[in-house]
């Protein structure tokens, strides 16, 4: 039987000769200190790459009750704000996304996450929308995070930068959206983290949202994901390059806890159904089992995630943003009721899951939805019937992408009417 | 409100005082190398236990072609043979269980991991059956496995240790009832990777069965089973003190590496549900957030569960336990035909499955029950309603009991009616 190799996601290149030596060993991981440029991109220098910028030298006041100043936000724009600037979409992106949404990725050479959903004529239409988004608060792609310099110490914050929430992020994303001259946004879209953020949005700034999209969401982070999260907070903490997050000061990475931490999460990203489809059992080999050197193709996938991911994300930055999404718990921030948060909103809701998603599963983005309907809210719920786990919203799913480019042409049909009094509200 | 507990399992203790100094700080795991002796037991001695054994000089053939020898076995007993030998029980423990089914482990000092299920009066009830269980091929508890001393070298094995697989796991648990003077089992039991074994013993040893009960378990492990062992596997790779297997010569185990493969495991013997409802979103502070110190309470379980588990399993073992776990595809060893696998067995069986165990979900025991029924062998099926997840099998669930204590009543008054002609067989 010939090597049945796995099919690469959209989002990942097949595997590079290179990850193919490693056979039963451990995990070999080219540190970024290295300074090392293999074919799937990433150096040390990649981590001082002159991201797009804007500083706010009043800084953020944070949830935390520190104020961090200054605040700098990183961030791409694509297309063109309209005469009205009624035509911005903003994108959040999750955890370990960037704001490299719909270009070639600056330090991986790889296609934008959401190259698929996000251009000329795509669901989200660069020919008609001008699509903003921003690396979050705490990443490592250019905004004010902990692997930034401190002003005050001209070191990197490390664990001194203080602790961010899903909230910071949404307040440092409407700062860089006043500065681009945008009092309103047509639209917010994000999956999971940048889900998150959407829900934000609606609950913080209800007057300047028209429609919010939250994909694969939820509006808390359940135990069995802090669980996982924190598996991965561990598996950093156990390198000892990582130094009590001081690696910096002696030019390395903790890649082995970093690449540890990256592969228990992918699991969580993809279904069972998924990785028996791509993988099932089958080995790197394509021989008989032996029993000695043998590896399974799904172990091969999972190295290769965990020893590309080191390569371009911060492992601080990894523990913050995990710290934020675990935080995140929008009926707690409004007295307990999640209907409580969305009660000021006038925006209008596409609610989108997928069937297979275990980590933020269809129930979990329908409490969303039962919330909105408890305070009478303009939404719309759809499940997309996917066997691609939590990643199918970053993937070529047809139906989504219908969903998408629907749902916007009728926010932009129903904004162009003349607009109707307020609704009666209860609550 | 008052700080809430997580309820403990009967496996396990209350949080000890010591376990709650941690805060949001990285793991910090009392290595056994130290000596050291705490609340939840173990020791550096403790790997030196003088457990009961037996020693087969002559060895055993292992499927990756190498010949153990000699063969170390050991394992406990309760309860008395009867004079027709008919009334023995083996239990298969799972990845991480040992022999010590129903008494004080000597090492950790808890109750025996299935005291719930074998015990005078329990559904194995050890006034009627003789009760045994060997530590598995490859464990740490006084089989041969990579920390006894390979003889030809006066050392640990360590990564020398030869692959061993569930078949030769079942093989060495053979010649131990051949030793005990038993010629056919009442009964082989047991969950997860005990179950593994159970249905290797049937295919295997088909006239030495006369009752089979598999529990929460598979004929093969899936993709996501091998890509969570995957991940445990990298964090011991990824911990220097690994030392590429030779850890015991520097005098130190790679307990960070161990304990965050622990963790990673410990999510899926839970269920989404069991983890909600022991923790939810609970702080262990009790407090409101205030995104520094904070620490959920199921992290603060988590990190429990790793660093006890570092004190009493070897790291070594770990790694070749999961890849006989990995490897196991029983059809596989049949041409590709799980009915094959059993064509020859005269048992009678009982497929035991939970409805929240996403490990071996009900579907993947289904599956057996099917080849099962393919062969026109004597199966009942049971799916008990749980929301324990995987770890519903050692736990207190009166319908799980109650059913295995039906099923041995039954088999035991089938087997005091004169025998009956063997029925025809498809294929």
């Amino acid at each position: 039987m010939p090597l049945s190799r796995p099919s690469p996601e959209p989002d990942e290149p097949a595997l590079p000769a290179s990850a193919e030596k490693g056979g039963a060993q451990p995990l070999a991981v080219a540190a970024p200190a290295g300074g090392e440029e293999d074919s799937a991109g990433g150096s040390a220098d990649a981590l001082d790459y002159p991201h797009q910028r804007i500083v706010f030298p009043q800084g953020l006041a944070l949830d935390c009750g520190v104020t961090l100043a200054p605040l700098t936000v990183a961030y791409r724009t694509y297309g063109a704000l309209n005469a009205t600037r009624s035509n911005a979409v903003l994108i959040c992106h999750a955890l370990t996304g960037d704001q490299y949404v719909a270009e070639t990725h600056p330090i991986t050479g790889k296609p934008g996450w959401w190259d698929i959903m996000v251009g000329p004529g795509r669901p989200i239409d660069t020919e008609r929308y001008f699509v903003i988004c921003a690396n979050v608060l705490g990443g490592c792609m250019g905004s004010s995070g902990p692997k930034e310099i401190n002003p005050a110490t001209g070191a990197p914050w490390g664990l001194t930068f203080p602790a961010v929430t899903i909230r910071d992020m949404v307040r440092a994303q409407k700062l860089l959206v006043e500065h681009l001259g945008i009092e309103r946004l047509f639209c917010v879209i994000g999956g999971s983290m940048g889900g998150m953020q959407v829900l934000e949005w609606a609950a913080t700034y209800p007057e300047h949202v028209v429609a919010a999209i939250p994909v694969a969401t939820g509006a808390y982070h359940s135990a069995q994901n802090i669980a996982f999260h924190e598996v991965g907070r561990q598996a950093i903490h156990a390198d000892p390059d990582w130094m009590s997050g001081e690696y910096w000061r002696q030019g390395v990475v903790p890649a082995r806890g970093l690449a540890v931490a990256r592969m228990a999460a992918h699991i969580t990203y993809l279904s069972e159904e998924a990785l028996t489809r791509k993988f099932g059992r089958r080995l790197r080999s394509g021989e008989a089992l032996t029993y000695l050197d043998d590896i399974f193709e799904v172990e091969s996938y999972l190295r290769y995630q965990g020893s590309t991911f080191v390569r371009r994300f911060d492992a601080n930055s990894y523990l913050y943003i995990t710290r934020a999404m675990d935080y995140f718990d929008l009926a707690a921030e409004h007295g307990g009721s999640l209907a409580a948060a969305f009660r000021r909103t006038s925006a209008r809701f596409c609610v989108v899951s997928f069937s297979s998603d275990w980590l933020f599963p269809t129930a979990t983005n329908r409490e969303v939805v039962q919330a909105l309907n408890a305070c009478a809210a303009n939404v719309s719920f759809v499940e997309i019937a996917s066997d691609k786990g939590h990643d199918a919203f970053l993937l070529d799913e047809p139906d989504f992408h219908a969903t998408i480019r629907g749902f916007l042409a009728a926010c932009e049909a129903a904004l162009s009417r003349p607009p109707r009094p307020p609704r009666a509200r209860a609550g």
